[in-house]
């Protein structure tokens, strides 16, 4: 949470955060900020002191000022004009003579500080080249996936659950609406049909999904699955935008969307049959469900994510199924991690694969989604039942969206 | 163009281009492999010869296919498992090893490449640095801004030319149904309302625009300008959610949606009065009109895109209105540069104000917005009128998607 910065910076031996980027869709810059219409800014953070925030652009003042945040204009403190003139025309001096200068301002010309930011990779980092020109003395800590403000954000607090529990209902509310409508659909043959008589096919079904969040205010910036038959037993295929619908195959169906400008997200996977289920999809089905409920059952606070992971695995390895335990890159049977956390990033800390480290813990306020899945492309089939999994302050794990988890969908038009 | 990077490499004494991170809002990896629904990737383009991608997760090998581009599995040719047996479960080290083992397979152990990618910054350098530590005869060479592949989008080829143009299709039309709505509105005194009465607010207009992109398959990442009065007198402030919208004061629109998943970005900007215009915004929108007016008119392939912004300032000055030119971090007055490129960012080379080089130049194919403006927040107003112009191969500056000037809407209902 927010209020362990501090603590994990002495613990680092961090004396600041630097969080460079947009106030939109940039995780760790919105952790502070809010999604703000804010296109550039650089968040210092010193540790046991409040961030401030530096705007780039005068025209962004009234927006940086809505982060709530001590706002304050790099323009008027450092105008790019002198800069420009001081550093004969090099923008990439000028602005790093500028965040030099700042860092010095709050004291930081020889502090270990750890920067951030979802940015372009190489002029952020031609950026820094030139401040560390510029600051000699000043160490710049990087972390791999571990990051403090990683770390932090693994757990939310209330105002965090609660934005994850009501895009949570927003997406909850769009999945109802998908199968209100699939099963709503006239029916030729095995096949589904549009209202006007032609074949539905799999990019209507998203054209509809799109508009649905839309109408909510839900932004999809990582598109959605919804595929269907051999496609579902690819885990990540989004699904052929041509592929018709027809009774008695597996649709994978697995949306995680965001709040507008890159928000907190919301992860729900749900496998569907209209119609009919075959035998054979019927049975990956319970073999999925039973694990999907055990792992539920076994969660327990503190434990290591991973222990998840490895139950799974065995759960399903004496159902008879391949897992990605005993080959890492395994394409049949239980081929992915059980889960992942959720928040600003839709995969995020903790996580439970093979590249999990002792970070990695159920600690209280953890978001995260449990996923188990069995995929046999040669067979043209997948199943995957996921929820998004809140660790809350009475200690309790909670499906912050509960949503039916019905393999058949009855076909009301047939 | 794309066909350029050969030759801007050997200018650059380039070997090999590493783009990392996502094929969706990524700009970069985008612009090799269209938006495609992989999470992670590397694409490495030596130099003279064509990129390839190699992709992380196995699950995800059908849409890295996709792209149409060479695809090779991380997980095939190094298998996550032993890499971090052989790193002591250090992922980062495993990560590193995996791609200096692959720069290795390629040739590039002591070449010169260039890395980019929209990703999070601390885990990319810290990745770097490892593969600096394997690969200590490599170089790596970081741009700001001006990259080499940066450079290269600036000038746009057809297939790009023909997505834009779409995307400004469906931009124009969105603009076209705002209008529609708001003079079709009732109105209470000088107040627009909605269908059921209530008073109608920037926010619902907000909620429309979003749906109606939806409808047409786009997104809009960096939000929507719909502000108006005293909120139009600071170019970036998007507007205020609870504002009302009355008769005769000036609203700037500014939409700029992209292709789904980060495709290829429009930008327009028109300003309305509804019903009709005080005589000052007249003025101000007289004087505005009359700049983009000659600043198009003056347009001439190869120069310095940089004239543009000098021209409009001295105009502007003519008519008696401070400059940016004078006073960097001017408020009042023309207080922003011309334009700016448009493309897979809508913020993108080639740039005109003072921090432009000799790189920004008005280059075949090249893709840029025209955005005059003025700016009186202590008036309550502010004009700015923009459009997205294509020199096209005909050597000829084509506003991509025209939509007629109006400042005043009449209203129909009053």
């Amino acid at each position: 949470m927010k209020k362990d910065l501090d603590e994990l910076m002495t613990r680092d031996q961090v004396d600041a955060m630097w969080v460079t980027g947009a106030l939109f869709n940039n995780p760790d810059m919105v952790y502070f900020t809010g999604v703000r219409h804010v296109t550039w800014a650089d968040l210092f953070k010193p540790r046991g002191q409040a961030p401030v925030l530096y705007y780039y652009s005068e025209m962004e003042r009234e927006e940086a000022a809505r982060s709530g945040l001590e706002t304050r204009s790099y323009e008027q403190a450092r105008p790019l004009d002198v800069l420009l003139a001081e550093t004969g025309g090099d923008l990439a001096a000028a602005l790093a003579a500028r965040v030099s200068g700042t860092l010095k301002d709050l004291g930081l010309a020889t502090a270990r500080i750890a920067l951030s930011g979802r940015v372009a990779f190489d002029s952020t980092l031609a950026l820094l080249e030139k401040v560390r020109e510029l600051l000699p003395e000043a160490h710049f800590i990087t972390f791999y996936r571990d990051g403090l403000i990683q770390r932090a954000r693994m757990t939310k607090d209330k105002d965090e659950a609660s934005s994850i529990r009501e895009i949570g209902r927003v997406t909850t509310q769009v999945v109802a609406r998908v199968a209100d409508y699939l099963i709503s659909r006239p029916v030729q043959g095995e096949t589904l049909l549009k209202e006007n008589g032609e074949v539905l096919r799999v990019r209507d079904v998203k054209a509809r999904i799109r508009l649905w969040l839309a109408e909510e205010g839900a932004d999809n910036p990582e598109e959605t699955i919804f595929s269907i038959g051999r496609d579902a037993g690819i885990p990540h295929n989004a699904g052929s935008p041509r592929d018709t619908i027809t009774l008695g195959q597996p649709i994978i169906f697995d949306l995680f969307p965001c709040q507008a400008g890159g928000g907190y997200f919301y992860d729900i996977t749900r496998t569907w049959c209209l119609g009919y289920a075959p035998p054979d999809v019927q049975q990956l089905y319970d073999d999925v469900i039973s694990v999907h409920q055990a792992a539920i059952a076994n969660l327990r606070a503190g434990e290591l994510f991973r222990d998840s992971q490895e139950l799974a695995c065995r759960l399903f390895a004496e159902k008879g199924h391949a897992t990605i335990l005993e080959y890492s890159s395994a394409v049949e049977g239980y081929v992915h991690s059980l889960g992942h956390g959720v928040g600003l990033d839709v995969h995020e800390n903790p996580f439970c694969g093979i590249s999990s480290t002792p970070n990695d813990r159920l600690l209280p306020g953890v978001v995260f989604t449990i996923e188990p899945g069995l995929y046999y492309p040669s067979k043209k089939m997948g199943v995957r039942i996921e929820d998004t999994i809140y660790l809350n302050p009475d200690g309790q794990f909670e499906v912050l969206a509960p949503y039916p988890y019905d393999l058949i969908l009855p076909v009301k038009t047939t």
